[in-house]
């Protein structure tokens, strides 16, 4: 029994026409002979609308509540695909996570998948239904609702196509047909990417692009599940393959295979700190305590026994993170802060960066060349990310593009 | 433990206002030191907007998937509640269907409660708890879940009442604060009553007063649980109390306690057919298979082996009923059907009219002196009606209203 399972992201279901249509080609799938199981987002904006009739209830609202109600979306949207299957005379059910033990841990709206009957699925795909598995929901094991944090519907198919040793799982979207080697909406000769390693991939995750969830992808290396994003509505057009580095054909290896841009984070600078031993843990303890994820961090080069410390967060947990410091303030013994919101992080991504040398000098003059100021630096193994002004973020996916033979 | 069982209906939770209103409201009755169970309706409009979404998909949507989404809705309404509660410190959890054993039989969108399991529920409650149930909603032994019909909640509400032994059970609108002996909107010195029996409610309830559903009356009596229907929002006004009739006060029993209309029923004709032994059976049989239900009947004297045939059945299967009446055309020779969708069904309900003689005549002849044409009675134990022309509808209610000593 060949399984495949694909994925349907929220724009992708957004309204009936669409749902009918997504129908009439898994029709069309179904007549190759394949088993198919199906994962569903909500609807495009309705996560959203729930979320702000909660917070107009509550600022820090119950958890399993919380996920009570978001996971309503998802309910919805796998129910309505059953029906406009069933329409077109495609048998189908909606299984969800009670239904297959999609079990999580308790860690509400952002829960870790745990384990996956196959029981149920198997029986109906025997019976030659399609199955459809609301995504981004699981239960713990008190039996309540927990939610995967967003973008978890991704994660849901690909756990699910993992258990049930599927070839591979396909993520369908409406809004991207595939991986780019740079974000197409900020510079029009991004290139789809065919090949990209899970490697490569998760750093574009974390590092600003969004067509793919982290931990979904995380996953699939781990499973060795391959991963196909691909167009939902657009079947003529090839997406992106996402893979083991050392599968990918010669031909698609790269020494750069893609330039991310991040404008969600914010600097800060601790100006004339004691340099003294213990003086980072200090810092960056009661940050990291409020649950703030600090990215990169630089210290200077001490003089007179005093440094200055700058650092990145996300945009959103800015004043948290300024308030933190403030209160610390005698403990620390800082002489000022400052701030900065206007940076873009700009990072190349690749495999080849591990056996080829030099791609950080090539970095730093093609950024120079533009006039592009760097004010911070982190590497990877399989990355270079570089701050830089904001306002010059496109000129410097622009130039790296070229630099690296991806345009 | 005393413990209330309170139902919130749509209109009561439309907007998060209102929700954190209610929320309050419970705080004080908490401090009276019961314990509370509340069963909570959709947000009105959510049971709508989500059936426009079905029939958007499927004009004979598969049932468990309909059920699956119609029931999103309260679960939505219920964690909110639960959200208002805790924002003002009242500690509080919702346990759905599942979580408290609400078992149905298998008959999705029209389900029976079977049992329901009051562990969980006396659980929280020891705990000082609000427990909030969604209503409207079970599950059947397939673990799948199944919906009461439209207005279920009020049989939630009744069915856990009287599974907990609870006192009452208060249903809270805020559309109505109360039973009348006429519908308000139609007839402005309809007056609320203090106290009905469950017969006379079971009655209006089937001759379209929309106040209560049947099927929760009905099991009200069975359990004998007295239903307090009030307003949810204006505490100092007095509701009506259904209950047993023996235990009505004296002052309270008339023998005719309430006026209703029913505008959505139709009235089909069947004419010049043959007056064999069977023919009855032959016509209604296919009808009622079709699970249409069918009201009054009236057959005429039959003159020269033929007679006429009339009936009601809702407006809303009137074509359903007219293409089953003509495909068995050949088998039951009539000659004509004639449809008439412009009636109004009134009728007098009482309990006192199973003791007093003389009332269907002094219904006629007030119908008569106001020049209102009867085409059709029907009478029981406690009510009589009348098929009469629409546009007389008010002029019908107001007459009998005064008749009856109602105003």
């Amino acid at each position: 029994m060949k399984i495949v399972v694909q994925k349907y992201g929220g724009t992708s279901v957004s309204d009936i026409k669409k749902i009918k249509k997504i129908a009439l080609n898994i029709k069309k799938l179904k007549k190759t002979g394949v088993s198919i199981v199906l994962v569903v987002s909500a609807m495009a904006g309705e996560t959203d609308r729930l979320i702000k009739l909660i917070n107009s209830v509550s600022d820090v609202p119950n958890e399993r509540e919380y996920d009570q109600i978001i996971s309503t979306g998802e309910k919805i949207s796998s129910s309505l695909l059953v029906m406009a299957l069933n329409e077109i005379n495609v048998n189908a059910i909606s299984l969800d996570a009670s239904k297959i033990n999609l079990m999580t841990n308790n860690i509400h709206s952002k829960a870790s998948i745990v384990s996956i009957g196959t029981k149920e699925i198997k029986k109906y795909l025997k019976k030659k239904f399609v199955v459809v598995v609301p995504g981004f929901q699981g239960i713990n094991s008190n039996n309540d609702i927990t939610t995967l944090g967003r973008g978890g519907s991704d994660l849901s198919a690909v756990a699910i196509a993992g258990i049930l040793k599927a070839d591979r799982c396909e993520l369908l979207k409406d809004d991207v047909d595939g991986i780019y080697s740079a974000d197409p909406r900020l510079y029009n000769k991004a290139k789809k990417i065919n090949h990209i390693s899970y490697q490569e991939m998760l750093e574009m995750s974390s590092l600003g692009s969004k067509v793919l969830q982290s931990k979904a992808v995380e996953m699939a290396n781990q499973l060795n599940i391959k991963i196909y994003v691909k167009s939902t509505f657009n079947n003529s057009r090839k997406g992106t393959l996402v893979m083991k580095e050392d599968k990918i054909p010669i031909k698609d290896k790269k020494v750069v295979s893609g330039i991310t841009h991040d404008l969600k984070q914010a600097k800060i600078s601790i100006i004339g700190i004691k340099d003294t031993p213990g003086i980072a843990s200090k810092i960056f303890k009661p940050i990291s305590q409020s649950g703030i994820i600090v990215d990169m961090i630089v210290q200077n080069i001490s003089t007179e026994g005093e440094t200055d410390l700058t650092f990145t967060v996300p945009k959103e947990d800015l004043n948290k993170t300024f308030k933190i410091l403030r209160e610390n303030k005698s403990k620390l013994s800082y002489k000022k802060l400052i701030k900065d919101e206007k940076i873009a992080l700009i990072s190349i991504v690749g495999a080849g960066m591990k056996i080829h040398t030099g791609i950080a000098t090539r970095m730093f003059t093609s950024l120079a060349k533009s006039k592009i100021n760097i004010s911070m630096i982190s590497t990877s193994e399989i990355k270079i990310s570089c701050v830089i002004n904001q306002t010059s973020c496109k000129k410097a996916v622009s130039s790296l593009h070229k630099e690296f033979g991806l345009d």
